[in-house]
């Protein structure tokens, strides 16, 4: 497992209690020294669990784990021949892709891994989506200026917040959790025809526009028209202007977030609201929003999420490694590292192998 | 009703849905102009409400309404007979009490209304309570570095948070409650009698010490021995290091916190944990917190509560405005503001009038 150094990360690819999930494999597990520290992971508490602590490891491992692409000067202490698995977007990345083609090393990046029932234990995206869904609305809870539930005292009933989410993937879907859990009244809008259902399968209202729903491919909302998207912000107006807490999640990997709220509409918000914008960091689904900030517009206070996950390093690190244990998992035989690029989810998410580039 | 001067209160003593309760007695009701904005809530909202936006007013009202005591220099400018309903620790505010007298106004403290039944819509203790132990939650899991719910998905289950609430008044109630909302699994302590049950009946663990229980005036609990308040901490170590947020809620008015937790006992707690003391302004529950701030203990986080009900200024001052018409209904007779001394209610909470000091 090696230690992350992007600026922001502070989940790790593995946690203690999975170590013997791989040495039950037949893995020898290293764990360059103070990698842990980030998500509050002591070295002590690996090696109990069976791994070695060792920074001359990398360069002799024939597989290193971690949360975001390895560093460029890094992939350079990989032998040939290695492999990675670590979330890597091509299209961003291009320059450590070419890096590990051309240290010959096999990669693995868990974005592209497919979005089949089988390789739902290894979908990351889906778990560290789930961690920002709960983050977004705590943050919300904890910035907004009144009760979440109904509170009903001997002095009188303080109503409930009026939360309206937007985008009801993963993240969207948790929030709404969240929400209802803290006793909010919860809205929530998505454009695919499925989600109605499951919004109000959590006990929230299914914000109707009557507009056409969009399904894309993979369960991912595809884009839309300039019109659509005008006529939807329109009719979207009145619900944000009558929301305490607006969360919006509608963000797509690997593309820019779509704009779903306008500056006109935030400044419709009554005093004391608060916007939460988990898309922040691809874009935003908020005009004005500012990633890893909190910015005032007309009477609310926008808060832009930036490595979301990393604010939850505990429970988000050991979401993906059990994601990166089961993708292991797949990728052994006989005890050894030897990844079949003939079974769909291990040659849907490789991305350079042998020197050459599989996916960009 | 008046501006609010003191530093840090955002609450206001009336809020624009109340006044019409007021006018319906036959008062007329005049704000101070910009009075509502430290809670978000502006001059044209109390007008709308039937309220007289007026500087001048607050020299020739009968009864002069506020959540913190009037400013010594304020008072001076009373007509003699008014009356003024605030907060007012006696023991603390011992000049603004003379201040009162010499002017020969008639003053009220909400403190001091008495704990029997009929008085319960004017308990404002209790309202600010509950207002700070939903808080205190909110807080926790914003700092808490982990989800408070069980969370399960295709890559594992990631536990709830144990979370440990000492103190089980009303803030500590509304705090148990509150994290059980949130899914956390909730273990709290306190030393009334008849706490256990209170505390069971919200889905929490009574932590049983093996102690006698001690029960004081009022509900409130008394004050210990030196060798119980030991054994105490001796035996509630356990529970606090293995907490993952500890809220301590015991605040007695007009008396310092009770110290429950020592340095040590934080000391033991595990990287990430998460220390939320309500009590910090009158002393804190736990050694080393400082109101206002977040200090590291060991590898907790130790969060200071300073005026938390302000932290929540919409809610907050709802319910106490709500306490405020309560008393004020009682005190009202023919459309006029007329106090029965021979009510026990109206007696009990008089602090000075006609130049006496009543309550000390």
């Amino acid at each position: 497992m090696a230690r992350e150094t992007r600026a922001g990360e502070k989940r790790v690819a593995l946690v203690p209690e999975l170590v013997t999930k791989l040495t039950g494999l037949g893995y020898q597990v290293a764990v360059e020294p103070g990698a842990g520290l980030p998500a509050l992971i002591s070295d002590e508490e690996y090696a109990a669990a069976g791994a070695v602590l060792d920074a001359r490891a990398f360069g002799d491992a024939d597989a290193v784990v971690s949360v975001q692409p390895l560093a460029i000067d890094r992939i350079r202490g990989l032998r040939p021949g290695a492999a990675t698995i670590s979330f890597l977007p091509t299209a961003e990345e291009r320059e450590v892709v070419a890096a590990l083609r051309y240290a010959g090393v096999t990669s693995f990046a868990m974005e592209l891994v497919p979005r089949i029932s089988r390789a739902q234990p290894m979908d990351a995206l889906t778990s560290q989506a789930l961690v920002s869904g709960y983050r977004g609305v705590v943050v919300a809870a904890e910035m907004l200026p009144r009760f979440f539930p109904l509170t009903m005292t001997a002095a009188g009933t303080v109503p409930p917040a009026q939360v309206v989410v937007l985008g009801a993937g993963v993240a969207g879907l948790q929030a709404i959790a969240t929400a209802r859990r803290l006793g909010a009244v919860v809205q929530a809008y998505d454009v695919r025809a499925a989600s109605a259902e499951e919004i109000r399968s959590l006990g929230a209202e299914a914000i109707d526009l009557g507009l056409e729903p969009l399904e894309g491919a993979s369960g991912y909302a595809r884009v839309m028209t300039e019109d659509r998207a005008a006529l939807q912000m329109q009719r979207l107006a009145p619900y944000v202007a009558a929301a305490d807490a607006l969360i919006t999640t509608a963000a797509v990997p690997g593309r820019p977030a779509p704009l779903l709220v306008s500056r006109a509409m935030v400044e419709q918000m009554r005093p004391g609201s608060v916007v939460v914008d988990l898309a922040a960091e691809s874009g935003g689904n908020v005009a004005g929003v500012v990633a890893g900030e909190v910015v005032r517009i007309g009477s609310a206070q926008v808060w832009g999420g930036a490595d979301v996950p990393s604010q939850m390093p505990g429970p988000a690190s050991r979401l993906y490694a059990q994601n990166i244990v089961s993708l292991v998992t797949l990728m052994t035989a006989d005890g050894a590292f030897a990844p079949d690029f003939g079974d769909e989810i291990v040659a849907g998410c490789c991305v350079t192998h042998g020197g050459a580039i599989r996916a960009q």
